[in-house]
């Protein structure tokens, strides 16, 4: 292990500068013309596995962007580990509000600012470079594979079918992922839990086209206001979301399992601080950690109508939209709470408007065991390096991916992530703190020796 | 009279080229780099002014945009009408909803399509057209003063002081006004009530920034969820507005004058085609026709916040905007139901967001008498060239600076509009039927003849 740490101690100004290049290609999955930008870092992601010391590397193209496959086999007796990142972000609007450029990389105050800098270029990378270390200083312990793919922030459409299809070759003992969040930089934790998603679009139509607001307001519909209606509607006075069927297959967490939860250190007076919000909010009954960690939710993501420029247009518009996504808990199926969704949508719609309902995005929630090898393996890799056991967290967040690969390559994922709430991720001004990423890449080649060890 | 119909006759296209290039000058208002447009169109008005034969014409500056004046006095015994028109237009988007480009003038099916080809430049250069036809055919029989402005759209916000420092040189019997709708291009009304104009923008803030929706959501209000929520309440069940002592000052219309009122030709069913839409909507109890007349409305113009691009992005938005705009009957005093709104607005915030609520625009509402000479005038004028009595109405929209005039000037207006529903004011492909701009510059030399025989 000396021979690995002193690698990357060595190493780190470049693995900085390679990280640097890769987020420099604005690789936002959602926007179309970034599409040639997806390749451009399926390919440099491919290029870096192989100067790592991969045996191969490769990209294969699917209808939506490229999945870059990488592997390197020493024993194929040896317990093999599966490294899952990828390589697209989030748009980054309202661009205004960013200090500097989101695709040029910029360290302020120890931290490195940009698009992707933690989710999920900065945590996918420490795999990389953990990788590269081990490799170059002889002390690679199993197997490793990578699949790197591009599609992760608009739900992962084509990775399902990519996997089944090639599932010989995924064919390892565990996944490891590095795309979540820490409690704090001095409290490491790892992710038991994750939400499902279900994401949708909606449109509201009134009159066929924009009306002058003075000569029709009042006596014909206008879509904004029935959409704020709409949308008002499905929370009731608990905050608990209205629509028939949404809480049925809801996992009952125990009493003893919720007492357990809350002994994780949260203090609620920083959390308010740090958002400078005066009061949470959600669904009475339940603290606001078991708000993102246990209980499902319902978000306006985005809506728009009418004129939203400088100044008073009086329009009364024909349509108005917004996009509205559900976070989902172990048990609720994506599918069938779109679905659930829609119906509502449209039966709550009332005679004067007309409405559609577009599904964009949905995944399934996932929950991970925490007596696995590669758990254990995880928890004392964390011990070494941040000299804390880490503690078991279930998160808000969502990565769908995460319950198709259980479903479809039959293995659980160790979620090791390095992420920090401060780190802005999918916001303007995303960051990820430098000795982060180094803590990250340090960790990492503990947890093969670990996982090694145990899963024999 | 021939003489003049003769001059119209002989010089249409040339009337049309002109109307044209006032057009071509994007003249916004609302968008501030729109300003050296509002010099050119003010200037293009000054000169049209004098070529057609005025005494005078001069630009005067204001804090906002210029104000046009010109005047020809044939005799100071005889009576004096004040033309009142604006030389600004609406913004023009969403512009991919536009067949031609908003600022080239492209006639299709006999109809001017372009920003402003009704509102007000089409309408407004009507007087400008008639008044040249009476001068060079030396038919003008009274006194004629021009007060052209650029700031109509946006509240008119300099005018009211201008009135007040140019009061003697303002000086008239009437104000003639053409910024108004006719009920069809075969049935002319006049208006004889406006509606007043509160209008506000409300900004929802929630967490400081941007927040991920699935670590976030559920656990802290969203804004764009709160704001719907807010916009919902502001109406009851029988969609009444629900800003306390919102109502108090409305002026209650007889029994009697509302059976009058409802003898105006209106077809529900053509009114629902014409904007495909299967019910209408509004305060339970009124008809149609009565909620856009008589009473009191509240829209919402505009709505945004989140993520509103291509694709799905998980975000919890850290502010909300709306812009919403109250129509108002006579007696309901502008700046008090603004200050209503804004209070009550406030008042139902919850603690879990800040709310801000900026009035941005605003005006008194409007009656006319019919028993003047003016309307007789108009009466008669439309009798000649229309073959039908005008049908008095009262219109849904706001012309703020209408009642300015009667408490600054101490004169009543009368609007001949030549305006059609069909016209798509404020909306994407404005338009304006060559016929009715002809027919317009026709109709206002009756008015003139008629209007100095009555006022003498």
């Amino acid at each position: 292990m000396e021979k690995v740490q002193s690698y990357i101690e060595s190493n780190k100004a470049r693995f900085l500068e390679e990280l640097f290049d890769l987020i420099r290609i604005p690789s936002i999955s959602s926007i179309a013309d970034h599409k040639p930008d997806m390749q451009k870092a399926a390919e440099y992601w491919r290029d870096t596995i192989l100067k790592a010391g991969a045996d191969k590397a490769e990209i294969f193209q699917t209808p939506g962007n490229p999945v870059v496959y990488g592997e390197k086999i020493i024993d194929p007796k040896l317990p093999t580990v599966l490294v899952y990142a990828h390589y697209d972000v989030m748009p980054v609007d309202p661009l205004n509000l960013w200090t500097s450029p989101p695709f040029e990389p910029q360290v302020r105050d120890g931290k490195i600012y940009a698009r992707g800098a933690d989710d999920d270029k900065g945590q996918g990378f420490i795999h990389a470079k953990a990788f590269e270390a081990m490799v170059q200083s002889g002390s690679l312990p199993c197997n490793v594979k990578f699949m790197i793919e591009g599609e992760e922030e608009i739900g992962s459409p084509n990775l399902g079918k990519f996997c089944e299809e090639h599932k010989a070759m995924l064919d390892a003992d565990v996944i490891l992922v590095s795309d979540t969040s820490m409690i704090a930089k001095d409290i490491p934790s790892i992710t038991t839990g994750l939400r499902g998603l279900s994401y949708v679009e909606v449109e509201v139509t009134g009159p066929s086209h924009d009306l002058h607001s003075g000569l029709f307001g009042g006596a014909v519909a206008n879509p904004a206001n029935i959409l704020a209606k709409m949308i008002a509607s499905l929370h009731d006075e608990n905050n608990r979301i209205t629509i028939p069927g949404f809480y049925d297959d809801v996992e009952i967490v125990s009493k003893e399992e919720r007492a357990e939860m809350a002994k994780a250190p949260f203090n609620l007076e920083e959390y308010k601080k740090a958002i400078k919000i005066d009061e949470v909010w959600g669904e009475e009954g339940y603290s606001t950690s078991e708000r993102v960690g246990i209980r499902p939710t319902l978000d306006v993501n985005g809506i728009w109508s009418g004129y939203t420029g400088e100044g008073a247009k009086t329009v009364l518009p024909s349509k108005a939209y917004a996009k509205i996504s559900m976070r989902l808990v172990p048990h609720q199926d994506n599918h069938k709470i779109t679905e659930l969704f829609t119906k509502h949508f449209k039966a709550i719609a009332p005679p004067y408007v007309k409405v559609e309902v577009k599904a964009l995005h949905g995944g399934q929630g996932y929950v991970s065991p925490t007596d696995t090898p590669a758990y254990q393996a995880a928890s004392k890799a964390y011990q070494e390096t941040f000299g804390k056991k880490p503690v078991p967290v279930r998160s808000g967040g969502s990565i769908p991916i995460i319950s198709t690969f259980e479903q479809i390559l039959g293995k659980k994922t160790i979620l090791m992530g390095f992420g920090l709430e401060s780190d802005a991720i999918h916001s303007p001004n995303e960051n990820f703190p430098v000795d982060v990423f180094y803590k990250g890449i340090q960790t990492i080649p503990y947890f093969y020796k670990y996982y090694a060890e145990l899963a024999k």
